[in-house]
């Protein structure tokens, strides 16, 4: 089943114009013709189901039938990710999309050597996970910001997990123990900074934790320790 | 730390004449220069600091200064994992590395449409891993065999752990509660057919998992159950 997320609302019979890059997928890519039915989301009305009205030059557009599935949203958990390289951050936002976190923040930390990031890829990634992965929303991908700056902002509310391969920290699986909202923060492959660990370790909110004996990649560390979050509080459980 | 796997044997005073890769990659890449130090492993003799003695035409020389950790080796957990597109694959194995896999065992199933598979290429990206994740080994890459095949010569001492979203299965938190050796088989894309299924519910030691609410790609699947694997009964605890 092709499912697809558009910007418009949703409701029985509205009509929905694709954009240019829907319309070819639709068309030329997929091979779906007038009549042909799918999937469609908005992050707010639900999952509907649409039907193919016309194939044009000017596009495809789309009739919206019949609700399929209520809107749903997903453990307010928020992925923050240090810029690390371009290949290993896309699979981290398709990786966080799949893995049901609600938003993904960038941030820049000491040893962060970033280029700069391309948010509208990054965005575009999130888009096509959670098409395929079956969500009723996409995550929101927010602009780089220092990670000082982030934890000045910083609602005590939301705990934070970060993991921290030094000392005696946890396991995710005995340091996360209480749902609610969370954010899971992932360094930069170079680690934190001494001083950045001294000053997340005397966070209120804030919980170290670790991920097994091995020294893990960026990505690896962020799908792990959403897969744990997920597994102990979240909606694996 | 600059880390190699070499296929020598260990021991102080031991010369390692490395090949051109190896060589290049130290000189020309790391700008390493004679009595420069880093540390080889080989899977047998646990890690060694070894000392550049010669940087020449005919590539890099070292020699075996001391012995820094035992060898040691991690669970008996083998990841059996379907043919998936090229990139996937690559990430699949580089994963199963970090994540403390002790071999990758490649198959194909009903709903493989496989194309051909480069063992050495995967045989390179496992040994970097190894080299950049602290292993002491490097995990085999068997080539694929037919699911069938491989359930045919499987010694039911060893658990199967595969994931199953048709359906009451169990997390695998609750699934997998006794250590000792273990397969996590991941099916391709297309998910594994009703007679494959069949069969593998069939099976005294296989035990079904759900990864979760969502449709997970082959390589979120296989970090996911690798991870909750090892953070329930590896070396993650």
């Amino acid at each position: 089943m092709i499912r697809l997320y558009v910007p418009h609302d949703l409701a029985a019979g509205a009509h929905l114009a694709l954009d240019e890059g829907q319309s070819r997928y639709l068309s030329a890519v997929m091979r779906q013709a007038v009549g042909d039915t799918l999937a469609v989301f908005n992050g707010r009305d639900g999952e509907w189901r649409a039907a193919i009205t016309t194939v044009g030059k000017r596009g495809v557009t789309l009739t919206a039938l019949d609700s399929t599935r209520p809107q749903h949203i997903g453990p307010d958990l928020d992925l923050i990710v240090a810029l690390v390289k371009r290949g290993r951050l896309e699979t981290i936002v398709e990786k966080a999309t799949e893995l049901g976190a609600r938003r993904v923040r960038l941030v820049s930390t000491e040893r962060t050597n970033a280029d700069h990031v391309r948010l509208d890829r990054l965005r575009a990634i999130a888009m096509e996970a959670a098409e395929q992965t079956g969500r009723l929303d996409v995550p929101e991908i927010a602009g780089p910001t220092k990670l000082d700056r982030l934890l000045a902002d910083w609602n005590p509310a939301r705990r934070l997990l970060f993991c921290d391969e030094g000392g005696n920290a946890p396991t995710v699986l005995d340091a996360v123990t209480t749902p609610g909202s969370w954010g899971i923060l992932i360094g930069p492959e170079g680690g934190f900074s001494p001083a950045e660990r001294d000053h997340l370790r005397a966070l209120p909110y804030a919980t170290p934790a670790t991920l097994g004996p091995r020294i893990l990649r960026a990505d690896t560390a962020a799908i792990s320790a959403l897969t744990l979050w997920q597994a102990a509080v979240g909606d694996w459980r």
